[in-house]
This record gives C-alpha cells, structure tokens and sequence, in this order.
C-alpha cells in the first residue's frame, strides 16, 4: 500500500464540525437532537432570496462565472458598503467568495509566505488557526486573558517580542460575541499600519450586534483586507457564498490564486444573494429573536452554573466559563450531546490552551429550541 | 500604506478564466462571442437536478452539511462504483467537495508536504500546477513530447532522476482528450506502487470517452485517490459540486482539512447531484452532440491549418498545433478574441514550456456555435 500522508494535514479538527457530525447521525436515528453547536441560523435564506434562485433555476444554465464573481453581485456588495457604512468602496475591489472560508484562505495565500507570523486573538474562531497551520504560518496567539478583546497595546507588545507580518481580528467576535468599540478599533488598526502589520478584519457578525452600531474596519484604513459572507446575518450558511473587500494591490493576485484554487464561487448563490440586501426588514425579525434568545441565555445559562466568560454583545454566541461542572469541556460536552441531547461545542476549538475551561453556544436556534435545551441541560444536571 | 503580498501568491493566472472574463464583458458590451475557451457543457443540469434543487428551496433551509457531504450523496456515489465500474467502494471512502477544484486542493494538503516533488504531464491542467504551487509542492512536469498519455516508463525515468511523492494523471485528459487504455493505465498505477509514489487519478472526464469505455484507476488499486466532479457529464459546472475516493487513511485528515478550509459544500448542490446519476439517458443526448461537434472539429480544424496535437479520444476538447498562424498563441488567442469574437484557450495554461505553439477548442457548446465558430474563424483568418 502507497498512501502518502502530509505532516501539514495533521491539522486539529474542527470540534464543532465533528459534533454536527455526530448530531447528525443522533438525529439520523431518530433521537431529537437540540443543537447549539453550530453558528447556524434556523431560518431559512429571505424569501425574495430563494425566488430569485428557483427563477436562476427554471432559466436554465448555471456556470461558471468570472473568477472575482458576477459584476452584478460585485456592485451590489459594494452598494451595501456606501448604504451601511457610508463608505465608497469600488466594486473592482471586492470579490465574491465561496463562503467566508474560501476569503480566509484566499488572504492567507495571497498576503502570507511560510514562517510568517500572523497574530490572531486567543480563543478565536478555530479555522483560522487550522487554516494558517496548513499554509505553513506561524500562528502567534494573544490570550485575551479575560480582556474582552485585543487591545492595541497586546498588538504592539507581540509585536516587540518578534515582527509580525499580519493580524486577523473580529468584531462582533466568535466564541466570545464581543464588540471592539470604534475607538478602539481605530487605534487597533492605526497601530497596525504604524508597525507595518497587514490587516484582516473578520466582519461575519456585522448587522449582529445589539449594544453599538457596526464600525468597519475599512473605515479606518483603506488598505484592510475585509472579509465578510451572507452565512450569518443573511441565513444563506449552506450556499457558501461570501465576500472580501481588498486593497488594490491583492485585487489580482487573489483573482489569480481563485482562478485555480476555485474556478468560481456557485452561481446559483450569487445570483440569490444579489437579494440579500433588500431584505433588511425579514431580517431584523429574525435579529430580533437572537435578541430574545440572548436575554433568555445572558439569564439562565448563570442560574445553571454556566458563567458568562465575555460580554454577549453581538453575534449569536454565549461563552461561558464551565469550571463549575467539568475540568474537561470536550468530555463534557459529548457526555451532554449523547445524555441530554443538547449539542454545544467545546471550548478546545477556540483556544487549545485554556479551552478546557470553556464552551460556547449557539443561541441562532428557535426560541423554543432554546427553552427546550435549557430544560433539558437543567434536568441532566440534576 | 500597509499591503502584504506573498512570494507564493505569485501564481500564473488560469489563461482560460482571464478569456473567460475578458469574453463576459465583450458579451455585455453587446458582442456576439462564441466561446470554445471554458469546458462548460452549454446544457443546463438535467431536468430531476433541477426539479430536485427546486424543492429543496421551496422546503426551506440551506444548511451547513457534514464535511464529508451528505451522507445520500455520499452513498449515491458509492453505488454508481457499482453499476458503471463494477467496483466495491464504501460510502465512507467517499468526500463530497466543492467541486473537483475543492477535491484537488485537499488531496495536496492531506499527502504532501512544501519541497516534495509530484509528477504531472504537460501539457496538463493547469490549477493542478498553479495549486499545487501555491502549496509549496515542488512540480515535476514531465513533457509528453508528443506521445499522448504518460507511459509508466516516463515515470520511472523521472522517479529514478530524482524521487517523487506522487503522481498526478487524468484519463480523459486536459487539454489533449487523450485516454490512456487500460492496460497503460494499469501499468501507471502499478510502477507507482512499486516505486512507493502515491497516485491521484483525475477522472473527471469520465463517461465522455468516444472510443473506449471508462476505466478507473481504482480498478488497479484500492489505495489510490481518485478525484471526480459533476460538472462535465452532468453539466453541473456552476454548482461547484465533486467528489473524491478515498484510501482509508486519508479520510480523517481530509475531513479534517475540509471542515476548516471548506466547512461544507454546497447543500443545495448536494442535494440536486444525488438526482445526476439517474439522467443517463437526457445525458447521453448530450454527449451525442459532442461526438457530433468533435467529428466536426476533427474534420475542419485542420483544414483551417489547426493541426491535430493529440487524437480526440475524449472529454471536449480539441487540442492544436497553431504554428502555421503564430508563434505565440496567447496574443493569437487575444486577436481571435478581439477580432473574430471567438475565444479558446491559449496553450500557455496548459504548458508553460511549449504552450506558445498550442492551443484547445472546446466543444461542449453548441453545435450552431461551433459552425458559427469555425466560419468567423475561416473568414478572420482570410
């Protein structure tokens, strides 16, 4: 046998990937399975979404489109930025992605070589971390060390240790559903321009924060790679179809490095997603139920013994600290996804050294899917 | 200004995406263009794929699947193993990904590490070498020389120059259409194993061959990658939807890597493949047309001076010699464009050495572009 296996493969799994998996084959076997696992929403994509798709479909031929997606969609994308954000951003310099993920890996490729150090924040979104492994990065992880998020001054320390060539933040942030505020962020990515870091801002959770309207990053400096995706805010996560908004300078080599490593992004998907933007008020609605869940959980998840871990200020995500209950939150949670049929992820995705200590939960479920799993992780517990 | 750019985003563009583009905004500039550059069939999916697709988004959610797929699709494709190949391949060896450009991209990740040396033929495909660069994967390009196929003694000779990790083929190739018979292929498969180089079989012209019937590398050995797509045979090219045979031992590492880089394929696109294998016969009117266009092209490209560089055995592609018009085929390929409005590929994607003399017509449009086609490239040529 011939099976030839990379060191570079054995990256972490995403834990979260693998509880859906096994949520999945709960479910399959006809168990009811509440998940919180995933940061999925459970509404369906808007309505004028998924007809302009079925009219995509009974039209005919679904192809492949320019490398940088279809120019209706690049222009609509930046329209959003100057409707949003006020900001004038040329379509020329978006491209449309296969989700966010294709957008990370994109940057990735595109701005880093092997051995360069790229700072990310600690716990963080894990594929990012998994991701740069597999590139060949050298990931440089700031604990947050109980800060909410990253502050100019970890930036700057990390940087006098030893160079950084880029940074990767978000706001609102997952596992922690942290805002950065606009002043902060302001400093955040001036300092970074001043050390000469490069910078990525993760804006997936954008038009998902409850306490502060959303500051782009591109506000701050117009040579932020920004990178964004109609997955969270616009329900369309299993279309895979997201966005970066990119400095001239990386406009090409992304479109060169997506010609090969992608073809193009789906086009059924973009076409819908051209909608996206005009849905505005089915889409508050469903912001409003995340609200509704976020004051159940910000209650209850402490009554339980789940102590909040970091301000729940946007996204869809509680993260709690659950020393309380387990020193092993991997352990933990598969014992409550296969006893109380409750999936959540483990802390260990977000932050291999102090993720034992912590769990996140998606709160982008129903209402009563909420209620119903707060049950039955109270009664279990018991 | 703070712009990071990477040495090994320094890519070759994809030729063909560049045409592709570049023929996109001549046609929205309200020029006719009759595109043989893009190997896209110009069917839509079958009628069921459609149908199926429909009613998935009339049933509402598009959601995030297992990394691997869904475990239907996973199992469709298993059984088509069975009736088209005669083979034995469980479900379970089988990842679902977004599209073959998905598959090849994993396959490298998960077998190969930056400085080994994997053998491809030129010409070739080109994202194999322009991913595979991106990767720091060290390309041994064997040159053909004219000989249609890779012949396992030019394997040998390369292993024995300087060792290979792997080997990369495709039966039937891009851009040449050759196949390679079976008992050449078994063979290839077999000096690999014993030379302890992994092989990745590209199959994804499968079910378009003219001359002989399918054979998949499988068929020589269980521990071989193959790597396959919906988009030629089924028309799917838009939906980004493929798929890969596994060896056991690469699964996890895949599903690993696919769950950060890809988090899942498309679900709407999974659902509407599982429809793909039963279209066979809507399919085989579409393949009947190609063997109309190829008969066609066999017959008139040569009488235009467009020498034959490889027979026609398979997928859509006519491969030429283009010296008797130029020596440099990518400006002839930007002229023809400009000029005649007809756009096909410059050679230059396919072999960086030799390209310059080359180019591929593809003939899975229609067979009205193609007579349109050849009279606008006759009269340009006058």
């Amino acid at each position: 046998m011939v099976v030839s296996l990379s060191r570079r493969g054995e990256v972490e799994p995403f834990h979260a990937m693998d509880i859906l998996a096994e949520a999945n084959r709960l479910k399959a076997s006809g168990i009811p399975v509440v998940s919180m696992a995933v940061g999925q929403p459970s509404d369906p994509a808007p309505a004028g979404v998924r007809q302009a798709a079925a009219h995509a479909l009974k039209m005919g031929l679904i192809g492949y489109t320019d490398a940088l997606g279809l120019p209706s969609l690049r222009k609509a994308i930046a329209e959003h930025y100057a409707d949003h954000y006020g900001l004038d951003v040329p379509a020329s310099r978006i491209a449309v992605t296969t989700g966010s993920s294709a957008a990370f890996n994109l940057a990735f490729l595109a701005m880093f070589d092997p051995g360069d150090r790229v700072a990310i924040a600690a716990p963080g979104y894990p594929a990012y971390r998994n991701i740069m492994a597999a590139l060949g990065i050298e990931i440089v992880e700031i604990e947050l060390d109980g800060a909410a998020y990253l502050h100019a001054g970890r930036l700057k320390a990390a940087h006098r240790e030893k160079p950084l060539k880029g940074v990767l933040f978000a706001s609102p942030a997952n596992p922690t559903g942290a805002v950065i505020p606009a002043n902060e962020l302001s400093a955040l990515v001036k300092t970074a321009q001043e050390l000469g870091i490069a910078v990525i801002s993760d804006e997936i959770y954008h038009r998902l924060a409850y306490t502060a309207p959303d500051t782009t990053a591109l506000a701050h400096g117009p040579d932020v790679t920004v990178i964004n995706s109609f997955s969270k805010y616009y329900c369309m996560t299993g279309w895979r179809i997201g966005w970066m908004v990119l400095p001239e300078e990386l406009v090409r080599p992304v479109e060169r490095i997506a010609q090969s490593l992608y073809i193009s992004p789906p086009e059924l998907s973009q076409i819908a997603a051209i909608e996206a933007f005009k849905a505005t008020g089915e889409l508050e609605v469903v912001k409003a139920r995340y609200a509704g869940n976020r004051e159940l959980l910000m209650k209850r998840l402490p009554e339980l013994g789940f102590a909040l871990a970091a301000p729940m200020d946007g996204a869809f995500y509680a993260f709690c600290d659950v020393t309380r209950h387990t020193n092993d939150s991997m352990v933990f949670a598969r014992r409550m996804l296969a006893e109380a049929h409750v999936a959540a992820t483990p802390g260990r995705d977000f932050d291999p050294l102090q993720g034992h200590r912590t769990m996140r939960f998606s709160y982008a479920g129903s209402h009563d899917d909420m209620i119903e799993a707060l049950a039955r992780i109270e009664c279990w517990l018991k």
